[in-house]
């Protein structure tokens, strides 16, 4: 959508000297689009401003937010390098797409072939249906005052299936011409490492949030967990996932809010 | 994914003169796709085979199909058409964004601007993870033996949130340059149809079985109503919901089984 600013919008968006500007806190959703600017950051040397978002207070349920993100969360994206007018994107994984289309001139994080191409879609897809099965579920499980059992294992169950699903893609079990297992979500042959997977690692690797300990997990999801290792050692993952830059309680400064 | 045939393959689908073949059911998640090809076929006569899967017996969890869908669950779109060897395709909404970049020539369904196309995908993934919301809010209202009235209310309250941002958009409440309230959900102005309500219409209406009913929806809704009742009212999509059409149970014809 076109910007629209209002008299309380926070005077550090209006006043941003950077074409892209990432409103954030450093929940999964948030990750995801840290680490894929960090990223872009390591081979095109892209800039942008950082704000973030204080959720307690539900900042991004004012006015001035639903204006650049009618659904109210993080993360929001603007940009006003590509446009006569400044836009704003919501949605985490649209994030990286338009991201990925517009600033990764090379696709390093991504593919041309349409075949390619849809490969990412569809686990970036895959994944923004099941993130919600693991928000409810760490309700159900972590999050209610009085447990309720059928809940908690009806989501525990889901999860389980959504991980399988992940590990026999990347084992590549279904697969009689893939006897090497793949290293990544999206691509031809072992795959490559794209947006894909920045748009599904954060929520993946929470898994103890949901009750599960890496010894059960282990002998389970061995590819998954790998997968998990193998991205977690970039540089670039490991600054996009920093509090010190990220988090609002660590970080105070890159704070915005309403204007009074 | 490449294509990979197995010993127990229908005969159907390796028999097919079809370059684009659709393994379906008459579901919201098929629907979607099913809506998007009889389109398809009024712009530009685009062809394709159907297949429908009996979901009852679980053909969408046998070894064939899930050489087809790791995930075990329809629609899915075969095409050999665009590449060397045929792929499969997951994933509806990424589906959808396939057939529209490689069928939809003139951008009837979609949009050229950068600016444009990110609102479709905005729309697309937000309904991508709302979906799960209605499907495990249906669950917990109509789908357990016990009834548990937390799990029933948590997932009410959170689809009216979601079908209140809907509103919000098409309304254009939050948006001071937007009196005129929009008729679709993507596209500058007053939008225009394309894959993003394509995407959403098939859950959306069915709100009736999360206990809402049309009385209660209106008042709260009327702009959401009113893009229902828009989309309803579209021959394509009365064909792309045909029972007779895309229903197992009404045309056993189309059924395809694994070979024994």
């Amino acid at each position: 959508m076109e910007v629209e600013y209002t008299a309380d919008t926070p005077i550090q968006l209006k006043e941003s000297k950077h074409a892209l500007q990432l409103l954030t806190e450093n929940t999964p959703n948030g990750k995801k689009v840290q680490i894929l600017l960090e990223e872009l950051h390591d081979v095109y040397g892209t800039s942008w401003a950082t704000h973030l978002i204080d959720l307690e207070t539900d900042e991004q349920k004012k006015g001035w937010f639903l204006r650049l993100n009618p659904n109210g969360r993080i993360p929001v994206l603007l940009d006003s390098s590509q446009t006569a007018s400044a836009i704003s994107i919501m949605e985490s994984q649209a994030i990286l797409t338009y991201l990925q289309e517009n600033y990764d001139q090379s696709n390093v994080f991504g593919f041309i072939s349409a075949s390619e191409r849809s490969q990412v879609m569809q686990w970036l897809f895959f994944w923004h249906s099941s993130a919600p099965v693991q928000g409810h579920g760490r309700h159900f499980i972590k999050g209610v005052k009085e447990p309720i059992p059928y809940a908690a294992e009806y989501f525990q169950k889901a999860m389980l299936r959504i991980y399988s699903v992940l590990e026999a893609h990347l084992s590549g079990q279904h697969r009689a011409s893939s006897a090497t297992p793949r290293e990544y979500l999206a691509g031809d042959g072992i795959g490559k490492y794209t947006i894909a997977d920045m748009g599904t690692w954060p929520h993946v690797r929470g898994y103890r949030s949901l009750g599960f300990s890496e010894d059960e997990m282990r002998p389970k999801f061995p590819h998954l967990l790998r997968w998990i290792e193998r991205i977690e050692a970039r540089p670039a993952v490991q600054r996009g996932i920093d509090a010190g830059k990220y988090d609002s309680e660590e970080n105070s400064g890159l704070l915005v809010r309403a204007e009074l």
